[in-house]
């Protein structure tokens, strides 16, 4: 089978100058490579018709696929479309699905349509509209020289939405991938360095068809193994098989098996299946650990608030903390996050309570209780605890560190009711 | 003057298949911006001698400077240096002092040198080394065809390191730069096309030396001006008054003038200038819009906390929100989110409550109320009201616009004040 090679572009001189993040290209190659179709270059080029049609010409003699994103807004210095013509013999012509589509986005929030967002709809003749439910600029599927070329608008989320509803799916009945599989592997709370050593002979006996990455992110790494062949069911034996005697390595610290599990999602379904509420208690964090509960889609059915104490003011008046252990243990203590864990839970009468008192940084550390220094607390029914973290001196890595590992400790004691 | 060109290439498979992001060319092409270089283009190209080279004797016909990153370390996959020989014709010498460094990085961490880590200190022999303080990868700086050719670690604060201290200098000394004045505007509850359509006679009136860049994300759209000439004040003088001019025509949507402005930072600010403390109410937000308030360093001055009131039970029992209204008005409605910001400013004793109640979706809207409906309450001393936004789709969304334009809300009420 002949493997297709892809090149990702991105158009939009606020990439090119360095004035925003590019994550597309990221997520685009990670995707196209979770279907078997292999990046060979990513390019970013200026909003300019000579470079976006240089890098066009390069690009078309080296991949079979090539996606572009971005360039395709309503100002005159998006110029995509136009070049992509221009490249492709052809002109625009106005799709009226889409037309219709910008007006009633326009109307439905009460926004007066401008003359030049009428060009949002305009697409080269040739193209196919890979329809965009979620903003005004269509994605085009165009071929040229039997090559593939894909233009998406550079939104990451409308990005994303054509990728996962048009773009895969197209692709995968276009061309012949082979039979691939993927397992992930999502650990939590232990380091990229140790976990590597722990799983040393494992990896290193690893068979050459069965690659292994790893995806570290804050608090979290997962494993990805990706597996190529022709026998689907000797391969999937064969991953799982490996997975099994992975687990019996590391098993306290893997959270999920999805492609996609995040941790908090991780720990919503075992609260609804064990049909249980929770509540949570923020200081430092400052409802960071409540945003990443509630990003989960369906979370009131166990989440029913959260109390931030910032100031110790809220935590004696509305958490009850004793104002004696705040002045004596200070903030940051097993005795005030214990309290404020099983306080939230009574106050705001849930199964569980989760409680984060920490010190951030970058000011408010000392010699004893050093910035990174955190405490989280864990009530229910039964038992109140808590357990001291020391993380960095990165305040925006603390916080979210310390929403991680609060997850963490409410995992564990969820899997042990199971 | 002659402007310079630069193209910025990585080399690394765990970027091209997308399994890190790549925040290295942001940085690389935003410094050299700032010192008047322009980047035309930026590259990924994986740990292969054939598409190194490609990607090289491209760019070397386009560009004037070449900075690559990555492919350093001294595992058997990173052949940058070597394939850098090859392009220039020659060979790899020890650099005496780099070894010398390398030994001593491996001595003071009590690690083993290994005989592969001496390979830390070979380099091209024509190259010039660019001495990294902070790990064992040399930079280097090599000259061809007049072209300047410079190789850097793909680690982001060794990357970081050799650029402040070694690279930028060296190229100013180098190449004519240009005199070049940035300056931002940041703006905030204005679409991208509208505030286009707002401005177009100020921005078709721009003169040709100054540059216009839009800079969206959700609920913000930075404008950065760039002008590039020889007279620093006289061209200081020009866009300080376009940007009076552009004040008279958006002025309601400016919050900030910074290279690196946020609207919750701007909110801090005033809020510390006016000795005024806040409190949150948050519903269908979950605690994103205090993860905003709190990622600011330093807000525990004016933040004191938030009821995360995400059930009706809490709404009632912890914020005192009357039942009959949100029985027969709902959640989502003026009367409730007024009671909200009322009841939280004085529970938890501050000046000015904040509150927000929404449909966040996907699931949960009704023909009256279809998701992404928001209301937004304001309390202080003397004023209490809401306003209701309509947003779109989706979820996260949903949750960071209303965060923000509640955010803005808070804003104009402060700036009435000042």
């Amino acid at each position: 089978m002949k493997q297709t090679f892809a090149e990702v572009i991105t158009i939009g001189d606020e990439i090119l100058f360095g004035q925003i993040t590019d994550t597309n290209t990221q997520y685009i190659s990670e995707q196209l490579s979770l279907i078997g179709i292999k990046t060979i270059r990513k390019s970013s080029v200026g909003d300019n018709e000579k470079d976006i049609l240089g890098v066009l010409s390069e690009a078309i003699n080296r991949a079979d696929v090539i996606i572009l994103t971005g360039g395709l807004g309503p100002t005159k210095d998006d110029i995509t479309k136009l070049t992509l013509c221009k490249f492709l013999g052809t002109d625009l012509i106005i799709h009226e699905p889409t037309l219709v589509h910008v007006r009633s986005f326009f109307e439905k929030r009460g926004k007066p349509m401008l003359e030049i967002n009428n060009q949002q709809a305009a697409v080269p003749r040739i193209c196919e509209v890979l329809f965009n439910d979620v903003g005004t600029a269509p994605g085009m599927w165009m071929i040229y020289n039997e090559k593939i070329i894909i233009s998406l608008p550079g939104v990451p989320y409308e990005m994303k939405f054509l990728m996962q509803n048009r773009v895969l799916s197209k692709l995968k009945s276009h061309i012949e991938t082979p039979f691939i599989y993927h397992k992930m592997i999502h650990t939590v709370a232990i380091g990229e360095s140790f976990l590597a050593e722990t799983i040393k002979d494992w990896e290193n006996n690893l068979p050459k068809h069965i690659k292994l990455a790893y995806l570290p992110s804050l608090g979290i790494v997962k494993l990805r193994l990706t597996a190529i062949g022709e026998d689907s069911k000797k391969i999937i034996t064969e991953v799982e098989q490996l997975v099994e005697k992975l687990e019996k390595l590391i098993h306290p610290h893997i959270f999920g098996f999805d492609l996609d599990n995040k941790i908090e999602e991780v720990v919503g379904k075992f609260l609804v299946s064990q049909n249980k509420t929770l509540a949570t208690a923020e200081s430092c964090t400052g409802g960071y650990l409540a945003s990443l509960i509630t990003s989960i889609s369906g979370c009131s059915a166990y989440f029913k608030g959260s109390v931030l104490a910032y100031s110790n003011e809220v935590k004696i008046n509305v958490l009850d903390v004793n104002k004696l252990d705040l002045e004596t243990e200070g903030a940051v203590s097993e005795k005030v996050v214990k309290q404020m864990a099983l306080n939230v839970r009574q106050k705001l009468n849930t199964n569980i309570g989760i409680s984060i008192s920490g010190i951030a940084g970058p000011s408010g550390g000392t010699v004893e209780k050093p910035v990174g220094t955190v405490w989280v607390g864990y009530s229910d029914e039964k038992n109140t605890f808590a357990q001291k973290f020391i993380f960095g001196n990165l305040r925006e890595n603390n916080i979210k560190l310390a929403s991680i590992y609060a997850l963490n400790m409410l995992l564990k004691e969820l899997k042990k009711v199971s």
